[in-house]
């Protein structure tokens, strides 16, 4: 039993260490370090480099996951509790990361899978500065919230796809070929990018296809204008919101009510007074 | 008498089970699948596909036809007021939608025009979702509130449509040959598409012309700024509003001068009190 | 004396009678729709037309600039203080217009002169909707408060298309002749109409050149933020002055410090009757 | 000791005839417009200019920098306390401008490094209007804070670039050659500046990757739109802020609790008078 013990006790003791070590200063700036490291050989694997250079990159890469793989090991031992570990999106994403870039891909096909793999290794950065985790947070927070607005946009650009590849996909089958085509020549109308081209083609053979060009611009810009307001709208009543509650905090919640009340109870007061002095 | 009576809550009777039916989630849900469905059957069609396929399309187009109008007998029979059905736009536009698909169009003019309506039935989606109609409507109310800049900026747009045909109409008759086309190539200017090809044509005859093209960028991004900071600024308004109404619903309407009403009176209390016990 | 008085009041009659025409609902609808025909006559002139048709719209032109003549006279003369009547900028650019269209122009280089003002008549239509008027008069006012901001960017145009005559002059003198023709480069820069093919033929001279264009967007893409968040700050104060005037009007100045009086009073009459009670 | 006495007193009058100078309203105007004097000539040095005007134009920008020279020394003379001069950036910036237009270039490679620094002396237009400084100041104090979304941007554009010259540097190497060039091609598809011209070369060899440039343009814009609204909350909330301050000010800091408490006192006293009379 005592030999039990003291071997949780052990263990409680490494992972108490490791808890420390997760959470040092030292510990941190390194991995960020490393992973800013990572990034500048993933950026320098895309500029033509020389046989030798490549095999110290090469080197350099393996040295890289295998301290990835060690941080990985040292956040796992450092958690109280091993259940909640894979819990975190985060920790799932960087336990991915780590294994895939240890599998061996010397196929061309892979290859190129592993190496995009390697690049996202970047994006641990954000896992690890708490600053970029809210932003992105927060990104995926609003998405839903815009839900109605961009299946809004959605029915607007199937509409005119489908308008679109119906009368102009005879005209010029590149843009308006079939209905996936068009949204993506939609898209590009709606980005103004050489949209008058597009639209003096079609001009030629249907002389009030500008009506299509012109309304769809509108609808897109409105509903483009209602998202941005309305997400402007709700930043700023969150804000109103928590400044609410800090000043309720503040003041202890007291009211006109609060006053109004005491005040009838002077009143009471007085009355008894007068009654009793007038008997 | 018994008899009409008997037959009058049969009516009633099915008009209730039609209501029912017409609020059941899942009619609902395999309306609005149907929807999809016909959306996702108009945007196979704008690929080419064989000839037996098509037969298929044109099958389920005509069990989708039929599904609506099923849809909308439902709709109609659930309603309890048969004259209120046709008051609403939404209930126009589904039986508009329903009937013009019965027409038979086999003649190519018109086949178009029949592709056309089709397509419209995406549109019905909207009718169905409150939280798209919603959006849908916010739109159509924001129009006229807008209508006096859209008029300023209609009206900065014919002046210079004017001027540029007047000007420009034999450099490149093309872009200025008269005020319609000049109108076009403006708000092609508007949106910054290769404005610069149109300015350095007519540069190169009238070298001041230059101001023509800054000052119109100019003061039709003043106009369209002024019109996004209306819609912020009704926006906020409308948000103000509501929740100064939900402040007072809150505190029943108590005001400070009701606290001071109540202080007139103890005032008056103590007076009275005072008098009294001099005498 | 009396003959002096009596023709001092019928000119005082008559002067109301104009008055009393001017404000008439069905005058200003009249005048409105004789400007809306004349910028019709205005957009007809860009077409080309018959010689027969030409002579017509001339007719009409003589017309339009006659009810114009009347329909000053009559304001004028509707004025109760002459003097007061040149004192509005609109009054004085209504007689502009109509005097400048009655000089005859018939030479070639006159001519367009002459039907330039006839073109700036559809301003009119602003000058008589107040609504329109009121937006003009805004944007006219918002002018000198982002005075500083345009000086700055002013300032940054400047020093930017000095460094790129300096630098690039050489390079393409079309794009980067002088210091007049630099600025207009930078402001297409500015509007990212292909301003890549721009960076492109510089890039290839001087590598390090794109830091010029993306410091350059980045300066001007920031000013304008600081002039729209400008605007929309000015505007919502704005709107808060006049709630907080309009609060302050609907409940008569009442506060906090009036209901402390009054409680203040309260207290010295209760203290009085305590004394008084006391002794 | 007299002397000293006297010659110190001599000093201090000097001293504060220059800082009397320096405010002078007539010095400002005059360094103003020799600034803009001086702009006017670097502008128009970009003119093919013939030989005789060059020499004038070269005769001017000496006596432009005696000019300067002389204002820093009269504003150096006219400092209370010497160390403070160059603790002020501005005053660093100005002198350092001076100092370096005295050094003789007339070698090729250094005369345009003389041109440039000549050109930055219209920022010193920035250093003496006030209003002008406050908005660069806002420039630089807004930079930091919006550090953590330049960071996130950074990453985005990291990422994608690495993507891109791994798949697409083959397709061409011009726009995707090495991630430094596949950054600057990616800024152009933010700009949506002929960003089909790139999607459509890739879309030939890989069918999939208008998901690429969609996600891209959704990433860079939503970071865009956090980071504007970002600052406008921060600019409302400073008015805010302000706008309290002043309230609080202006009211004395008079609360419900204050007028709260004053009650609690009546009704004390009330007490105290009942429990008198009763007794």
């Amino acid at each position: 039993m005592k030999k039990y013990n003291k071997k949780r006790m052990q263990v409680i003791n490494l992972q108490q260490k490791f808890n420390r070590l997760r959470s040092n200063k030292i510990f941190e700036t390194l991995v960020i370090s490393i992973i800013i490291f990572s990034a500048l050989v993933i950026g320098a694997k895309t500029y033509e480099i020389s046989p030798g250079t490549l095999s110290i990159v090469r080197l350099l890469d393996w040295f890289i996951t295998f301290i990835f793989l060690a941080e990985i090991i040292v956040r796992f031992l450092g958690e109280e509790r091993k259940s909640q570990f894979f819990k975190s999106g985060w920790n799932i994403f960087d336990t991915l990361i780590v294994i895939i870039c240890f599998i061996p891909v010397e196929d061309s096909e892979l290859a190129i899978i592993g190496r995009l793999i390697r690049i996202f290794r970047v994006l641990r950065m954000v896992s690890l500065i708490p600053e970029l985790k809210i932003l992105l947070n927060s990104l995926l927070i609003a998405l839903p919230q815009l839900g109605y607005i961009v299946a809004l946009m959605f029915i607007i650009f199937y509409i005119y796809a489908a308008i679109g590849s119906t009368f102009f996909g005879s005209i010029n089958p590149e843009l308006w070929g079939d209905i996936a085509i068009s949204m993506l020549t939609l898209f590009r109308v709606m980005t103004f990018e050489d949209w008058t081209d597009v639209m003096y083609e079609t001009l030629a053979v249907y002389p009030l296809s500008w009506i299509y060009y012109l309304s769809f611009i509108f609808f897109t810009a409105f509903a483009f204008l209602n998202m941005v307001i309305g997400v402007v709208v709700n930043v700023l009543n969150d804000e109103h919101e928590k400044e609410r509650k800090l000043e309720i905090q503040g003041k202890n919640q007291l009211t006109l009510e609060d006053v109004d009340k005491k005040i009838e109870e002077l009143k009471g007061l007085i009355l008894q007074n007068h009654s009793a002095h007038n008997c």
